[in-house]
């Protein structure tokens, strides 16, 4: 047995992966859309208003608890300022803090709510109900772009992206007019079937939608798979879904994915040192206390968030080189060389799965941001041993702060260890902070071992959740003192899904 | 919050401590005794033919969760040859991988039974019925020698060496022969209480024996104690017992304990490479399945193991420079250079404690030894991910095996995460692999940061147990490809109170 963190000198990738800039989706004015709901979280559409997909392609990047699917399709109409919806469509912090148990009835009826996340889109019937916009088959006649607007097949579909649409004259616009929107779904993987249903009702209103036989349309998309899941569930979607497969390797999806996002402006973001006190020390003395009204914005980064609090890259530029930290269920830690070259340096497998797992069974949460919502509510220092309940005081010689975790649980033990004994909130946040800060200890020790100051944060553990951004930054703050910087981004856990979907694209120019 | 590996510049520490060879205590002839019982463990005592301590003095160590007692008695005679004790002394696997819940009576009867420890001499009662010999107050008449070996006193205590004393001529022996042997004694922090009381009992004891007043004992009996419990329990050693009490510094004491246990024949051991494969990699293929035969002496490692297994240091030399990993309640990884400076480079708050914390919780065991006791018998795929489960084969290019862990607890929330749907001891391997693999990386990683081959493993969390050992070791083979090695103390829990009943040898000889 041992982790996952293997580093081998085979994970060096050569031939070089495209920088940056010759990756060929064209990105200037690309916007986040607004949230559809405060559920879809890191799901927000990106408008990419002078990109032209010649095919459609499905980029479905499974991995071992998510699956996620990313495709584009076209609209030419720009979507309202999303900045402000945004923001508008952030929960109030009583729904994020106040833990609520679903009914199964829930379950059927929501699908991205995000009290049932990472456990998305868990009934078939919910899957097809976020079809958003159709597909662009390879032969598209005239009568495709009229269509395309009278998309009644998914009138009932209420999809923004399309009501938009309708308001437009459908004679006046060509065949290949530029603009459309990369669109996000996340999967649970044990729910394969689900993500599977989901694209093959996208493939099939895609074709009605644009009168074209089910036969023309499959022959025309092209599934792009990559993660675990690619090798696994290979099979599956050929069969299923009759349409050509290609598997992707995925730590170079990652990076393409990676490489393509920080390029979205307003997509990368990071937390400031006053920030990230008040969410990780609260109420310690010279620690600002965190104001209720940036509570909102934090659950939710997005571009307008008070001054001292969220900064956004509104200005993008290539990002290389940087360590990409990307933790799902496990975690790998990647190298990225200035040339794109990358390896996977090192991993640990205490992810996000292990504190799912925990949770689980320690606390009556049923899903995780249940859990990230208990954590909100505890205290640590009820079952976490404090280097002042050991030493009565701070250990200055070695500048131990008497605040400061000197063992996760170490209390547990102690008091009998009877379950019961102690608050789910307070054994949330303390086995939130313990993997967030491991996270961040192995990140920044690998970030200072290849002289890299820019981490990046990705995979779908993260979820744009203030504690768990906060912590992860604390401890590269802490251990770097002061010297790197974490940075996080909102589409933290596509980078996968939107690498394949790219590298499609880069092929498609090869071929 | 962050966790208490806090590095700080100011952690060196000026001027240097004195290296090995100046150590007052004379250690020619040293030799590791039997063990009284197989609970015994890692405070099995040390006998020292040529060394002579001029006055007794008490050292203690208080940590977060556990107390550890040394102190010289002083007795003329070699005892039995160790080695074949030790060996006989190991419990059957039997008494070891069957967990066994304990009544309250067990432990007011036993003292250092596995089953109770780290809780070991919960009882006051019992405290006292470890007593080992006589402390040597300053002034000494005559009639001490005769005292020292009619100890009636002590007759009921089925002490070892007093019963071998007894058949010695006590008129034949001068006042301060050398020889004597170190006392290992441990005790829960929480019961702080029994601590005090079993050196009461000590110091009055040794009054009685040698025939000095209780108020002339206690003018010469000294107190060293270290740990962080030495400044939050200074008033209750000082009040209660009466006596002068020292503080030292936890880390000058941990060194100086290394310093000195490394000099000591048979104490440092590690594993091999076949060993590590057998216990850590259990049923794969090319890995020799461990015979049931070496099954007991890895219990409890001890000078002849089967010769492919444990290597023990029959010859120890000076350890300098080398990396201390102490693992506590929390972990604090020390950097010492060859002058025996030294540096707490690091730390990790996911140490022993919340290994103890997590399966307290998860698992029926009552003690640390019924959780280790249960992983022996767990299969860890039953919960964690293994790249296997999301690949459905090697990750060959990142050298990723199938069978290698990609997230700890990974199938637990995929499971449904419902208490008791998981067995005791899957759970408790798979944690006991997880914290043990994460103190490995983390202590690898500043290994190689400061070029030191020499990784030592102290503290109580390791407890000579087999699995523990072998997948720390494990981690270092692994991430160092073979060219960093771990190293194991039989009194590896007692670093720190070792150092400080060495520190006051150097500063008395200063005086």
């Amino acid at each position: 047995m041992s982790s996952s963190g293997a580093a081998t000198s085979s994970a060096t990738v050569a031939p070089a992966l495209p920088s940056a800039k010759v990756i060929h989706v064209d990105t200037r004015g690309a916007i986040i859309l607004s949230e559809e709901s405060p559920e879809t979280r890191d799901s927000r559409g990106i408008y990419l208003p002078n990109h032209i997909e010649p095919v459609s392609h499905i980029a479905v990047d499974v991995g071992g608890s998510l699956a996620k699917v990313v495709y584009f399709t076209r609209s030419p109409d720009p979507p309202p300022s999303p900045s402000v919806v945004a923001t508008r469509g952030s929960s109030p912090p009583s729904s994020i803090s106040t833990p609520r148990s679903l009914s199964p009835s829930d379950l059927s009826t929501t699908t991205e709510d995000s009290s049932v996340a990472p456990a998305c889109s868990s009934s078939p019937s919910a899957a097809g109900s976020k079809l958003t916009g159709a597909l662009t088959p390879l032969v598209l006649g005239q009568q495709c772009s009229s269509n395309v607007n009278s998309a009644d097949g998914l009138s009932a579909l209420h999809d923004n992206l399309l009501l938009r649409q309708r308001s437009l004259q459908p004679s006046t616009r060509p065949h290949n007019f530029p603009g459309g929107s990369l669109n996000f779904e996340r999967f649970e993987t044990d729910n394969i079937d689900d993500c599977v249903t989901f694209i093959h009702e996208l493939i099939s209103r895609s074709a009605e939608v644009n009168n074209v036989s089910i036969e023309e349309m499959r022959r025309s998309v092209k599934i792009m798979a990559t993660g675990g899941g690619a090798h696994k569930f290979y099979e599956l979607f050929r069969e299923y879904l009759q349409v050509e497969v290609r598997r992707e390797d995925e730590m170079e999806c990652l990076i393409e994915g990676l490489k393509f996002i920080t390029l979205i402006p307003d997509e990368a973001y990071f937390f400031s040192d006053e920030l990230i006190a008040s969410v990780s020390h609260p109420g310690n003395k010279g620690v600002p206390p965190l104001p209720e009204s940036i509570h909102i914005s934090l659950e939710r980064p997005s571009p307008d968030p008070p001054k001292f609090g969220v900064t956004f890259e509104s200005n993008p530029s290539p990002q290389l080189p940087c360590l990409l930290v990307n933790i799902g269920s496990g975690v790998s830690i990647i190298k990225v060389d200035e040339d794109g070259k990358f390896e996977r340096v090192s991993g640990t497998s205490l992810g996000g799965g292990t504190l799912w797992g925990l949770l689980s069974l320690l606390t009556p949460a049923t899903t995780f941001d249940e859990m990230l919502a208990l954590s909100e509510q505890g205290d640590n220092s009820t079952v976490d041993m404090l280097v002042g309940d050991i030493y009565g005081q701070d250990y200055s010689k070695l500048g131990l702060k008497s605040t400061m975790i000197a063992s996760t649980f170490g209390k547990v033990f102690k008091k009998g260890g009877k379950q019961g004994t102690f608050s789910p909130e307070d054994i949330s946040k303390s086995l939130l902070y313990a993997m967030s800060n491991n996270i961040g200890q192995i990140a920044y020790m690998n970030a200072e071992k290849y002289g890299l100051d820019r981490i990046y944060f990705g995979g779908c553990f993260i979820r744009g959740h203030a504690a768990t951004i906060a912590t992860l930054s604390y401890a590269i703050r802490f251990w770097s003192k002061g010297t790197k910087r974490a940075l996080f981004l909102r589409h933290e856990g596509f980078l996968g899904a939107i690498g394949a979907w790219i590298r499609n694209i880069d092929s498609e120019t090869e071929e």
